[in-house]
């Protein structure tokens, strides 16, 4: 099955927002098997929406359009596709009931379904109407010769409940199709053309399934995909793939089943029965922020500090003065009397010292921007890396996060 | 002008990486006053790619191809160009040249450049070579009958430089166009609708400059853009429209330059020589981060608690015991007792505390999942809000944070 999307509105060709729409789609035909040959987008311009549907028609069996359901004289997505397709517009009284029932219950009984809504119960002729569960706009599928077409509301969360609920289904259903079997690998502390070498003879004869790398700043994915007629079968050819992989790799990979660092690292400090506290400078809170995204982590992290001046440093972790003045703030010695010192201070199994220089000011020949000294103190010893990062304040605290992350990964794994 | 976009590259269509090119040029034409009516998407293929950039010389002044300017064999751009204007692929020698004293720099006289990226010194006949001053492949500008095909990389920082130094010029050469000023004003405090209502008869009337209003969790944005001849004309346009919005909505407007709501308060905060000290417990780091992502927020940026624990609540910031026992650890008294005991123990002249549920764990009947009290501390006083929030973890954490820098915005504006 050859598909296409088409994504409609005036504000994604002005690049006001970032199309996460067709991402998603783009992800989920992968997932369904199914080839995305085209995607093209346009205003909320009746003449050149309609165009594009007809040249889609042509070319597609799928043309999944994203927009312009709403009520406003700008939504034109049910008109397009009825000059498109030669299907007139017909009024849904069960759609249209149900509008105005949504409208009471949340406005109340003297606040009826303004005009403009009735425009969001017109389908074009044959449509099967797909429900929207979290929101106005219902979407439609309808077949056309053999071909289909799809229209979907531009509200992420509603587009997205809506090809979940609706559409996959009736893809599936379809049957047409292969269906793929992805599987993400995430790497951390390795780099990817490191990896690429490790895995050079695999890539090398790489059919199917497929392997293809991907780096992010500081860490790795590797993505495997297999085709086959069916799910189990996709899972079957992964399988052997993924052991060699593993065997290759166990000292880098964190993830494959789609968790993040942070939550693999949460799942390993609760299994251990570890306590955590955090002493950041120069991460700021960030790396607080990203282990208290995971539910539960109150689990494992006590509190955290975020010691910017000199004086939170020796009053809240105890760190010497005379470390600061013989050391400077960013320096091993005072992560690791910051790791030690927020340890003690909590009574926490694991205590982790973060200080460095994330620009763009404050950096010197000796200590430039990007320097960042990192620590972590157990029951048994102290240990304290160095690292140098380039890029932007944010980069660099990103970088640093990460790499905290990783140690807590580390510790934590056994 | 009508310019289109042409993105070439499979993983666009995988939805393996989310398409900000296309986001970014879109912007950038919007900023020139060049109208963009389409924008589509292929993948690595040489004939779908040729049969688009046909389609598209038919109906555009102005087709910007971005990707599949590489080395490898799925990098079709040239070709693709060169097949759909009948225009033969030539070796530039001087670009040649450039690639191998690139190769030499960067990997030393012993290794050359790879035989595969000679590809990269061809071009269509009659092409201007559009240099890339951070990488390897050189873009090109074609002129066809007056009309103009335009290749950038597919690397994000190679396309946007490309762009800005090389592409960016040109056009405005070309002059044909109007410009485009843009103004976005951003709001908080204040729901899209209410706004809307406030503002109800200027949007009724606009033509030009536009009115828009954009919504994102929280915050408001509302774009104004002005179409004149000259720039300086389109600010002609825009000011009068802004001063009656300004007065309108003082109370609420924090930024109309592109600054982010913490930089706003960074500023203010330094501008009244006011410090600052943080007590986060479901915000888990998040306020402390975002303001230290302003460089120079040491400025007045103490220190921040991420009190996770009642222990730390109590040992840290002196939160009475029988507080935590009476009214609990999310409660307006506690939330209280955080902003005035962080503001005494790091001396500063604001305290603020941040207690609250995050979810999706740890809620009850009478404290629902997403109740955030939040408390500033002042030499003068202290003042304590009630919010209740529905959303995801990370969702209520963030408009937890935005509420918390709302309520630093007030306090320091004077």
């Amino acid at each position: 099955m050859r598909a296409e999307l088409i994504m409609i509105g005036t504000e994604l060709l002005l690049g006001e927002v970032v199309d996460t729409n067709a991402t998603f789609l783009a992800q989920n035909l992968a997932d369904l098997g199914i080839d995305l040959f085209y995607k093209s987008t346009v205003g909320d311009n009746l003449g050149r929406g309609q165009e594009l549907i007809r040249l889609a028609m042509t070319r597609s069996d799928l043309v999944i359009i994203s927009g312009g359901l709403g009520p406003t004289d700008d939504d034109l997505t049910r008109d397009m596709v009825s000059l498109a397709t030669g299907r007139k517009l017909e009024e849904n009284t069960k759609v249209l009931a149900d509008l105005k029932l949504w409208f009471r219950d949340r406005y109340g009984e003297h606040n009826s379904m303004p005009p403009h809504n009735q425009r969001q119960a017109h389908f074009p002729q044959g449509s099967e109407i797909l429900a929207n569960t979290v929101g106005t706009a219902p979407g439609f599928w309808l077949d056309v010769a053999g071909r289909v077409i799809v229209a979907l509301p531009g509200v992420p969360h509603e587009l997205k409940e809506m090809f979940c609920g609706e559409v996959a289904p009736r893809l599936l259903a379809k049957g047409a199709n292969q269906s793929l079997v992805v599987r993400n690998l995430r790497f951390i502390g390795i780099g990817e053309s490191s990896l690429e070498e490790l895995l050079e003879d695999l890539i090398a004869v790489q059919t199917n399934p497929t392997i293809a790398l991907y780096a992010s700043a500081g860490s790795v994915r590797v993505r495997l995909a297999a085709k086959a007629p069916l799910k189990e079968e996709g899972l079957e050819l992964i399988k052997p793939l993924e052991q060699v992989i593993l065997a290759r790799t166990e000292a880098y990979l964190y993830s494959s089943s789609g968790q993040s660092l942070e939550e693999v690292v949460a799942e390993q400090l609760l299994a251990a029965g570890l306590t955590l506290a955090l002493a950041e400078s120069c991460t700021g809170g960030l790396i607080s922020h990203r282990l208290t995204n995971v539910p539960g982590s109150s689990g494992f992290f006590q509190r955290g500090y975020v010691a910017y001046s000199n004086q939170a440093k020796v009053e809240d972790l105890g760190v010497k003065k005379a470390t600061l003045e013989m050391y400077g703030a960013v320096s091993a010695q005072v992560a690791s009397e910051m790791a030690e010192g927020v340890r003690q201070k909590a009574r926490t199994d694991l205590g982790l010292g973060v200080t460095g220089i994330a620009g763009p000011g404050g950096g010197s020949e000796e200590k430039p921007v990007g320097l960042v000294y990192m620590s972590l103190a157990t029951s048994g010893d102290t240990t304290v890396q160095r690292h140098l990062w380039r890029g932007t304040r944010e980069q660099i605290k990103n970088r640093a996060a990460l790499a905290a992350l990783h140690l807590l990964w580390q510790a934590s794994r056994e």
